[in-house]
């Protein structure tokens, strides 16, 4: 949509709710449909090509306002991430279909999903050991309770285990910055020898430093054999597999028990760890069977953001959210090798999706300086990461509408500044 | 605002969207702002009367868009809580203010708000006991520490214990449905003589069944005593403390640590819950002493909140929002005459603010059926509670258009209704 259109389709949608407004007492105050009313009514994929805006402003009509915030909210995210589930080409097991035991759910932050994973695993252990012995207190049992993952994951890991209470362990990577099978192994088996419970092991798929891949195909067994649930974190890999050629890096996840863009295998797991119902919260559909997502998050509200996924899914089709993700490996290519043309530069992980990490070739203070630089000037903004304890430039694609000429701008840009850099540093 | 305004007003907002889209490339793609530059550039509290939208716009311009998304999310958010806790006239040691140890943050939701005073709590008790017993285990320290909460508290609070992997304790009401400070006296006492750790109360002021009142004069000392924090979920009730005659409800507030409207005294007992902090997350301003709200909440990622609150409070100003709320206390209030004027009918709970619980006198059957037909008929919408063992009806004035022909309206429904559900009992 450009900028033109923009204007347009916001002046519609802005006369769109005051109409609403106007209008309110004429409609019910609850909505007059049965559970599930909501997936007959659509496709039951993402459409191929592009979609015009007419055509889904008609559905919202048609498809919305009869349920209305409630239950279409809940009824439309089921089925959107069921499309999002197919698009992934994720097993059947993480779909929730009509009366599949998986499931999506859009968690509010990454930071959730990871938590929210992490106490269903705990909830589950938990009940695991109590059954073989009933006399163990909960505390007890978390006081030797591990987690594990990468020590390149994403903060929010360690963080999610600091709120459960439970111990978490940095898994080594190899020279790729991914977590084999054979390390995770190891650790697993020195902590059940020093009396532990080994039972959560959240890996990476496109890690936030380097976008490196964790080898589920070699951990999803591991995690089996030893009972502990194994989480995948692909918040930011999650979108590229919507191309076939990228599909392969999710390859394993039928061994996981939740996928973090964001779908669970087993809805039981995570509703058995939170369920508290009041009667204030009580309706006659309770025990229907369908999704109730109250249980599967922290809070009790909830946004209507499948909302835009059905708008962003069907304007660009699943075509065009190929061609989105493509551009920007695309652009992510371009700038690498212009970096490796560039003999004061090496590039410092393999360029896989939309990341490019690299740095002057050398001591870390020259791309230190050169960051603060970069940084200063406010054109372009970069951050940092380590990579085998030396300072690594991230080089990020992710505007909608970044270009070629942005790309080379940037390259421009940056090569001027280190001319400033090694300049000084000769002195 | 009314609806004319809002359209116009609603197509400059999209256009000035669009504008910004347009011209985004001119922009720095970093502030160039010092931290805490924005709170000289507003005044320190909310003003008395209204103001007008065009002032207000015009210093989105001057205020937010030098420091962009970030750091004038952060800036305003803590600016609006101290605006906010003026209005409800806390104790300086609730406000950040230039050099506070206090402040306010805008959690996701009520859930979320409650889950993170009692992390916190849970925290610096886990602390406590080791500095006394260092070689007690977190888990083992965590099967003993009890938080409490009233038996008419809000679900999110045993959910948050759950998640937090804490026992809790109900405790009983009086026949007003408020906690007293004897009642939960008793308990710390029998559980501490049981080797347990009370930790944590949670006090509600306007409880979700009935809107009752927990006597915190009473309990705060009592928390303060047994080194117990005491959190205060006022997620409902609070925003009437902006009115002086309610103001008292809140009386006894200067004995909690956290305040859920959403406030903490000592900010470092939350931050001290949760910091991690990577090298991606770092910052030059990091040790700066300004706020920083990553480690007070679960999420890393955090909306713009903070902006709705700046143009609600000058668009109505302190004053319109005092009218606001002592409106919605009037219909309530004109409701509740309606229903004692009734003989068939009884109040269930004294009306404070704007929720009215009654029942028609007799068994329980005869309120169940009613509240049946008036969910079917879907012309109001009431959610019920149980009081003292017994089905009530709960009548809650929420909507900002609600007037006193929708209450007289209401009335008239609920007792056409109420002779149909009569006639039938009397076969």
């Amino acid at each position: 949509m450009d900028i033109a259109e923009f204007r347009r389709r916001g002046r519609e949608m802005v006369d769109f709710v005051a109409d609403y407004y106007e209008n309110i007492e004429k409609r019910p105050v609850f909505p007059d449909v049965e559970p599930g009313y909501l997936r007959s009514l659509i496709p039951s994929e993402a459409p191929v090509d592009p979609e015009t805006y007419e055509d889904i402003m008609k559905d919202v009509e048609r498809v919305i306002m009869p349920g209305a915030a409630s239950p279409a909210c809940t009824e439309l995210e089921t089925v959107m991430l069921d499309w999002l589930g197919k698009m992934l080409q994720l097993p059947e097991c993480f779909l929730a279909g009509t009366d599949g035991q998986g499931g999506g759910v859009i968690q509010g932050t990454a930071s959730e999903a990871t938590l929210m994973s992490l106490l269903a695993a705990r909830c589950k252990t938990v009940r695991r050991v109590q059954a073989s012995n009933s006399q163990l207190l909960e505390g007890e049992i978390f006081s030797k309770m591990m987690a594990y993952t990468s020590e390149e994951a994403h903060s929010s890991v360690e963080r999610a285990a600091q709120i459960a209470g439970v111990m978490i362990r940095k898994v080594p990577t190899d020279d790729t910055y991914a977590v084999r099978g054979e390390m995770l192994k190891k650790m697993v088996e020195m902590d059940k020898a020093a009396g532990l419970i080994p039972f959560y092991f959240c890996a990476t798929l496109g890690t936030t430093p380097s976008c490196a891949f964790d080898h589920i195909t070699e951990l999803g067994p591991i995690c089996n054999d030893e009972n502990m649930w194994m989480h995948v974190d692909a918040a930011y890999a999650g979108s590229a597999f919507v191309c076939p050629e990228f599909r392969h890096l999710l390859n394993g996840i039928e061994k996981s028990f939740f996928l973090l863009v964001n779908r669970v295998k087993n809805r039981a797991d995570l509703i058995g760890a939170f369920k508290v119902d009041p009667l204030y919260l009580k309706h006659e559909n309770q025990e229907s069977g369908l999704v109730i997502y109250k249980h599967w998050q922290i809070p009790l509200g909830r946004r209507f953001r499948s909302l835009k996924m059905w708008f962003v899914f069907r304007l660009y089709g699943h075509k065009g959210l190929q061609s989105h993700i493509r551009h920007h490996v695309t652009l992510a290519k371009e700038f690498e090798s212009l970096v490796r043309a560039d003999k004061r530069f090496e590039i410092c992980a393999e360029v896989i999706l939309g990341l490019v990490c690299f740095r002057l070739k050398g001591e870390d203070v020259l791309s230190e300086n050169l960051l603060k630089k970069i940084n200063q000037k406010r054109e372009i903004h970069l951050v940092p990461c380590q990579l085998s304890g030396r300072f690594v430039l991230r080089f990020a694609v992710c505007s909608r509408t970044t270009e070629s000429h942005h790309i080379q701008k940037a390259w421009q840009h940056i090569t001027q500044l280190t001319f400033e850099v090694l300049q000084v540093s000769n002195y």
